[in-house]
């Protein structure tokens, strides 16, 4: 069966508006990358927002939640802003109790040159397809589970909680 | 404890002689993907050669298996040549009983700015840390156990003999 | 004789801070462009400042100028945030009367791997190297007198006055 | 008046074949450079040929020269394999006598991140408008009389021939 990817923002789709200089969502970039990487794991993408994470409200979660439990997929991968990437898996955690779900992202842009973003989804693919079922973080190449993880938010790297 | 990566060659880290025009061999990029894909996975990195795999012989891949058997860590990823890649993995099967060993490479050498190569190396630490013992070959975002793939030419896409 | 660069900052050189998602300033990336160009033009660089054009003052206009006048180059490009590049040019083009000055940008900071600095720096030497003695705008391919050029806010694109 | 793009391959618009590991070409990359430029330069585009400068012919020649009389357009910039690039040069030079041609090429295919190809487009698309009637080899950031420069083989820099 298929892996479910929904689609939610952060840096990982952030594009720059060359007429004010900010950084914006347009659309997704993630077909892009699954092209790049010549991906051809059978997956079926929803895009269910285009948020910076820090702006995440409970009502996006309890969308998250609702599409994770009614997709027929039992793997899913989620792309989502870091700063509250944790945050979000507790709520996954608590509430879809049957499927391996991995929440991904990236600390740069993937339209930026040298981004993390195309590595955090290939790792994030195949840990789908691994791992038992839960809820994970997957960053920095490695998998954390949803209660033993968060981002150190002075070197931007994801830790256990030890 | 770490995983260990070998380097032998391949696509993935061709480059451009600007006086030639011919692709050639000079240093592995793979601490470069690292380093973008912000990984922080303990890795040990040995070059082992630099080879085209086509060109790879008996000998380099005795001296990959011997490797593979004598060094500490049970995970172990190797970059590789495509083209024969299927061939290695069988050879390892047959002499390394005792741990997993993911093979990966890419399409496009990483020096092309679209390469599949950073992709790859996200998928096979993650499929190292997570596939029991074995020998696997991670390429198109999916992991084939060495028994079942192949590399059909006419498409470039790994598939199931099936 | 060699020719003048003058870096003042501007989109150019903007880089993207991974940790709290802002754009800002680090080192200028000229010296990268020039390399990639393989340029052999004989050129001195200075940084003057590292500002964005919409925040540059009167006194950093002042200090451009007499580093125009003082340099022993008669050939100058002046690396500038698009924004402003306009008032900058008719302010040199009051008090420096005897040397040919090519100030240029970029819509998206060099960072990005779609960036068009290279593409404009490369004009801007060309021009410096070719055109008489007058200040002048190089952007979107084009040179433009200091008396006859705007920033189209709307398209971002450089356009005569007419 | 529009400035007149002949391309006839080169370096510049080789890829990279990944069935089979070789360099060829398919389309040429001018019009998304001059798009990632940002260029609003008038330009009438024509592609006379694909094919590496070593293997240009004197019919290929021949029709070059054809093409830059018989067009309407007076500035005009060729895209040419680096090797022969002086050849060409030299060919114009002797049977156009009304124009300002521009030949300009790349060191490294433009589908490599890090090509030159951008930064020469800038320039010879410059050196098109400014430059009095004449052929010239605008490569390095630098333009060179026709009959006046060599590609040294050892470095891969174009240089006067004193």
């Amino acid at each position: 069966m298929a892996i479910r990817i929904f689609i939610t923002g952060g840096t990982f789709d952030k594009e720059y508006n060359e007429l004010n200089g900010k950084l914006y969502f347009k659309d997704s970039h993630l077909g892009d990358l699954l092209e790049m990487g010549r991906s051809k794991v059978p997956v079926e993408i929803r895009t269910l927002m285009m948020v910076d994470s820090l702006e995440m409200t409970d009502e996006d979660r309890e969308l998250i939640i609702h599409q994770c439990n009614n997709c027929d997929e039992t793997q899913i991968v989620i792309t989502h802003g870091t700063d509250t990437m944790a945050d979000t898996a507790k709520a996954l955690a608590q509430k879809v109790p049957d499927k391996t779900i991995i929440l991904t992202g990236a600390m740069i842009p993937i339209k930026f040159g040298s981004s993390d973003g195309l590595f955090n989804l290939g790792s994030a693919l195949a840990f789908a397809q691994t791992l038992p079922v839960g809820v994970y973080v997957a960053m920095n190449g490695r998998y954390f589970n949803w209660d033993n993880v968060w981002k150190n938010k002075q070197t931007g790297v994801f830790e256990e909680i030890k």
